[in-house]
């Protein structure tokens, strides 16, 4: 069979807890070799548009998929299909307009699981779209949260903010009126912007980095997109990236190695991390993860999505809608 | 709204002759310049099996979509998506196993209607299974084909081509006792093999080529497989190719270089042909052509069920199952 799921059935399968572990368990079969992943193919469209597919296969677990996402006038459309190796079966596919957020924040939240203190409780966010939310959500999931403070240039969006992700993780939440107010000392301080459609710069700076601090980036996904300077990297003891990838697709690395500032003797894959290489030596350290998403972190949330919409009966049922046809 | 169409479905909206158009108007366009068609991704899994994407970007038309196929334990399966880029819709998910068969038939209906003298009455066909009779029958589309002999090893399964084909196409198809028998004299020849599989070397010899004959050779889609001798190469007038890329995929034309019998300065590719490039010059010349499949003629052939299931009310509508989300 293959399992037809929409954004309503997708939202009702999320388990944030559930997907940050599956993605764990997706890194680990990457660190141990067992994944084949290439670099996205991205096509140009018309309307300043693109068609993107990010496939992967895992050779372990045997699960593979891909995601395929096409823009065009200012919308974008994700599809994601996973596939059972060993059943040959198209398992389901499945919108990934709200899945792609939540695998980023859930990545984030597994980076942060590594990467912050233990006792970490306060959170700065800078941003309060979608992933604003999700990467909120993670942070939440893997540590003891108690008091978040969130800016963004639009009033009415923060407040927005402010009021819906208290009510809905049950911690104070409070809107301020400048980046640094937000991030002052937070223990943790998640990044997620689009600033480089404004045109103000990045969002956040390395001089506001204090010690103990973890920040997460997730905005800056394409060499265009800007949202930590340059400082930020020179000033973490440590920086975790999600993928090499990254090197190449994120501005804000891109330039981070443009200035000199980007010492890789200091940087550790995720995949790495989550095998067991420290990063956080001690408590004081400042910690960086920058993200910009993969094949594998789809994959694996889908799978979580899949299994909990399998449970909850949720989605449309297509039968076995490919035929199996005997190779020969 | 997407349309999902299984095989049933697909079966129902296969029109021989509209696909060749389609394809056609697809090449129009890939000769033009308004096509992206990266070559394909081949990743490899589990149990000798593999996972394979072939996208294609239109950008005159503003169609576009993939291919995924992929395969366990000797079954593999086939999926087409195709995107309306004017609408940002993915407007239908398809299986292509059959449709697969139908449209490298109807590529190799195109490459003959341009390629055979246009009096050709009798085909020689090399092989019974499924892509030998979608072959024929998109030569019969093309060319008003009386007479056809058909050979394959097992006796029963030409016996059974002969009387399904005679049946279809509402001519004679007899079933002959070896190749040679098959395609002597024969204004048009088929090879529709896996020989590579049998282990018996090639299908087909350049010294049965005749003159005024045109040869279609679909067979050989990987390095490791061989239908047709490195002679058929050099005795062929014109050589026509679906994608230059045949030229790292066909073991055929690779054995060919390799044997110094692959001249280039013959070769043209059929979208050059359909755009009016002459390479039959006058009857008494011998033509080949092979292909090996593109996302293009795949995109093409699926649109094509795609408008012609909507006319008929077949298939599984899942509504608008993709979210549209701002890109910002």
């Amino acid at each position: 069979m293959t399992l037809i799921l929409n954004l309503k059935d997708v939202e009702q399968a999320i388990n944030m807890r559930t997907i940050i572990d599956q993605i764990e368990k997706g890194l680990v079969e990457e660190y141990n070799g067992g994944v084949i992943m290439p670099p996205r193919m991205n096509m140009a469209t018309n309307n300043q548009g693109f068609f993107r597919l990010m496939p992967a296969v895992m050779n372990e677990s045997g699960y593979m998929g891909f995601k395929a996402f096409f823009k065009s006038g200012g919308q974008v459309r994700y599809l994601i299909g996973i596939i059972d190796q060993k059943e040959n079966n198209l398992e389901a596919m499945m919108d990934s307009s709200y899945l792609t957020a939540v695998r980023t924040g859930a990545t984030t939240g597994l980076a942060t699981k590594y990467l912050a203190r233990e006792n970490a409780r306060t959170v700065g966010v800078i941003g309060s779209g979608l992933e604003a939310r999700t990467n909120l959500e993670a942070v939440c999931a893997v540590r003891d949260i108690e008091y978040v403070r969130v800016f963004s240039p639009n009033p009415q969006r923060r407040e927005l903010f402010a009021a819906e992700m208290s009510e809905k993780l049950g911690i104070q939440v409070k809107a301020v009126a400048s980046p640094f107010m937000a991030v002052e000392g937070a223990d943790i301080v998640n990044v997620c912007t689009n600033t480089s459609t404004k045109g103000n710069g990045v969002a956040f700076e390395g001089k506001w980095m204090n010690r103990s601090m973890h920040v997460n980036s997730i905005g800056s996904t394409m060499p265009s997109m800007r949202e930590i300077d340059t400082d930020s990297f020179e000033k973490a003891d440590g920086i975790v990236i999600d993928t090499i990838h990254l090197e190449n697709e994120s501005g804000d690395v891109l330039q981070a190695i443009k200035a000199g500032q980007y010492d890789r003797s200091k940087v550790v894959e995720l995949k790495e991390l989550v095998a067991g290489k420290k990063v956080r030596l001690h408590d004081e350290q400042i910690t960086l993860f920058k993200s910009v998403g993969t094949a594998v972190q789809d994959i694996m949330a889908a799978r979580a999505v899949y299994e909990e919409a399998k449970k909850l009966g949720v989605g449309t049922d297509v039968g076995e809608f490919l035929e199996a046809k005997l190779f020969n």
